[in-house]
């Protein structure tokens, strides 16, 4: 079983019966490896948590298939069936969290998930036929959430997030992913790249699409030390409380 | 990490290079629930490993989702996450256990998996739009696994099935995962009426499929003890080795 913090919710619950109230909300924070998500998250959870909210943090780890050092290392064989279960996995704790009334605290979204996959099809390692049954399948699970109700975008320039990453791994609070030095500085400037993109993408929706009108954008200053943007998620958890959601 | 019995190779093993010789070979035991397959595989495992080869046993166990029970309980919103997470594990765990090099010995085939899906289609609880993509993601999954080297069929009548799970419920050998002892008789007894239907499927493909042409086909005696028709199995799996696969 994983077990949150001390008196937190626990993720894999399955004995709660659904809320009889409106499902829970949904934050999402949105950016490259290493732009501070998970401190993010972590603290939101915990400010919440100390005001009286049912909250779970969840860290992208708990998505992390026990092959995922295969898909760095295997791409052309791996990629594809990693990144599905990427996407199921967050799929499934969403549902979950969200029918049990909780505020859902997530490192990215599950409109983040498209983006690594792309990726993949660019190089090669995930075939045409992969690709469609992968758009098919995640347009199908995706009409069964909600856009998030607070959506931060988070993305620092690459060197900072190299920096934090060799940080992280030198003091062991994160696994070394990567085959090697060259691919982790490649994988980490493309991520950049393509999260401009998809973070523009985002912007366009909150103002022109009508299943994004409920969501929250807040944009964190890459550069800030990581956590310092949580007394403003806190405030729009709250505020979509307050005006119910969509 | 999932560790096998002492000796065994790791199931989840990501730092083994691929073998250089042939890929594993695929045997799976297929059949309803109490039919006494893992008994049969892990007995098939053990006089293999007894005899030098590598060999992992797979109980179906290690792809139940930690939502598994809701699957039950609420089928209308999680048979189909669950469903795909079933047939996602089972596919990795098959690919990478045969590149490299293992005799697989598992409970259930990937051809076994849409037979539970089709009874939610069925019941409604599995929704068209979700059927169609799970149509895709499997053909597109399956393309890229073999059909078993060795395929045993064991189909108990249901009340041999259900004596069976109620004394490994008693002993705390299995977890009690239907809702109540009404629904666990449905399904036992449907399952049963499918897997007629999926092993007549199977006998056929095998005279007339080229994509079976290479598929030792083997009937285990339902009512015989669990575990009995280890040395057919043992033989088959020799046998396999020694003429080579397609």
């Amino acid at each position: 079983m994983v077990k949150g913090p001390a008196g937190a919710p626990e993720v894999y619950d399955v004995r709660a019966s659904a809320a009889r109230g409106p499902r829970g909300v949904y934050v999402a924070v949105s950016g490259n490896t290493s732009a501070g998500k998970s401190t993010l998250v972590e603290r939101v959870r915990r400010e919440l948590t100390e005001r009286g909210t049912q909250a779970v943090g969840i860290s992208e780890r708990l998505f992390h298939h026990r092959y995922l050092p295969l898909m760095f290392s295997r791409s052309d064989t791996y990629a594809f069936p990693v990144q599905l279960s990427f996407m199921l996995e967050r799929h499934l704790v969403l549902l979950r969290n969200l029918e049990l009334g909780r505020v859902v605290v997530m490192e990215r979204s599950h409109l983040d998930d498209g983006l690594f996959v792309a990726e993949h099809i660019e190089t090669g390692s995930v075939q045409p036929d992969q690709a469609a049954a992968y758009r098919e399948l995640s347009a199908v699970l995706h009409r069964r959430v909600p856009a998030p109700d607070v959506l931060v975008l988070m993305n620092p320039r690459p060197e900072v997030s190299l920096a934090r990453l060799a940080a992280a791994e030198a003091a062991g609070e994160r696994p070394r992913e990567f085959p090697d030095e060259d691919a982790k500085r490649r994988w980490v400037h493309r991520w950049h790249e393509l999260y401009v993109d998809l973070h523009e993408e985002f912007r366009k929706r909150c103002a022109a699409d009508p299943a994004f009108a409920g969501v929250r954008l807040l944009e964190a200053d890459p550069q800030a030390p990581p956590g310092s943007a949580a007394p403003q998620v806190v405030a729009a958890v709250r505020d979509v409380t307050r005006q119910g959601r969509p």
